[in-house]
């Protein structure tokens, strides 16, 4: 039996658009993003692409991705889990830097680092700004210190894979057909655990936005099949 | 503790627009009935209503108000749950019929009986309509005689209140605030239940679209205030 994954990666941000760092920041799509949503949505429907059940994050903009991916492709009805889980990696004390001045600050090479190595750690937040988020509604039912000061893709990936082996890896095992609405890294960490990609390579692996990644998978979850719609 | 349950019911939809018989029907909202939900999340957000957890139906018009209401109120990220027992009462043979056309073939005082007697069944669907039915997506996971021929409000109650009990009374009594998108009959079940309305005045009970309906409930759930937003 083929089983089927299908990521989405949400579009255009309003500080994608602003070149702002965003990570955990909770910030809207654009214009432009929302349309991205759209074209997914259509893309699923003339693939004819059937969910059976619906993860994303606690993010607006992987949210918002969702409900229109479902509404365009006439399945707003499929049940959605949302979990902190799936968020984007916690870029630390960057989030809301201008990426421009932060390289002005610390030197391209030091960005280049901070955005593309696999282990390591951007500069973590305050105990302040830690303790406002932990504040927030949808983080405050955690233990505090599972919410991330900053995070690497190692750790992003290792706060993901739970979520993916109990609920996605579960659904598909049972024959269902899932699909992912997230972001650039915690589907870039499923990526590299479906696809068995190296730490060394895993920073190339960049999921374009919009456009859906499917996964077609043997009945041990390994990828028989990868395109993008 | 003071306990807080909010109903929201779909504003105009397109078949409304038409003056067709909905039912289950999975039509979609107008420009109008868009603009009601938008309005409903902001005066949530206005009333500084914050939810714990969110239950709509698995039809399209009750899940965009949801959508709306959340993002609007700005707590997309709330964990929605969907289901068919939070369906509109199902208008049997009539759905898909236009009113009018509908009053001229049966007379008045017929359709009078059928829109506002609260045990009178409308004419069932036959076998191929309930066949085609049962094979929806959505609804195939059912026992097929779940999936109703035609309802009045006392079959609409009877599926909806073990909903209401297993979820949002147990959700009220561990003291969430709770927030249900929904539709004329199957929110006016639950209202008749938690107001101990009679059988003979529950169907002059009109809810309005749009306007967020909020319950404040005692440790028992019964009603200590009722106001619209």
């Amino acid at each position: 039996m083929t089983r089927k994954l299908v990521f989405v990666r949400h579009g255009q941000s309003q500080w994608n658009l602003a070149n702002q760092f965003t990570g955990w920041v909770d910030v809207d799509l654009s214009e432009k993003g929302i349309n991205e949503a759209i074209e997914a949505g259509e893309k699923i429907k003339k693939a004819k692409i059937e969910f059976d059940v619906a993860y994303t994050s606690v993010l607006k903009r992987a949210i918002k991705t969702m409900n229109y991916v479902l509404e365009y492709s006439d399945q707003l009805w499929v049940p959605v889990y949302k979990s902190w889980r799936l968020n984007e990696r916690h870029y630390g004390a960057l989030q809301g830097l201008n990426k421009k001045e932060t390289a002005e600050k610390y030197g391209d090479e030091q960005v280049h680092i901070w955005r593309r190595s696999y282990d390591t750690l951007p500069p973590l937040v305050d105990d302040n700004v830690h303790k406002e988020q932990t504040a927030q509604r949808r983080y405050k039912l955690l233990p505090s210190d599972l919410v991330p000061r900053g995070e690497n893709l190692k750790v992003t990936l290792e706060r993901c894979l739970p979520y993916y082996e109990d609920h996605i890896a579960k659904d598909l095992l049972e024959g269902k057909t899932v699909l992912v609405a997230a972001h650039g890294n915690s589907l870039r960490a499923m990526a590299k655990h479906l696809e068995k990609i190296s730490d060394e390579d895993i920073m190339d692996l960049e999921i374009p936005t919009g456009k859906p990644l499917v996964y077609e998978l043997d009945d041990n979850l390994n990828v028989l099949e990868k395109y993008y719609l």
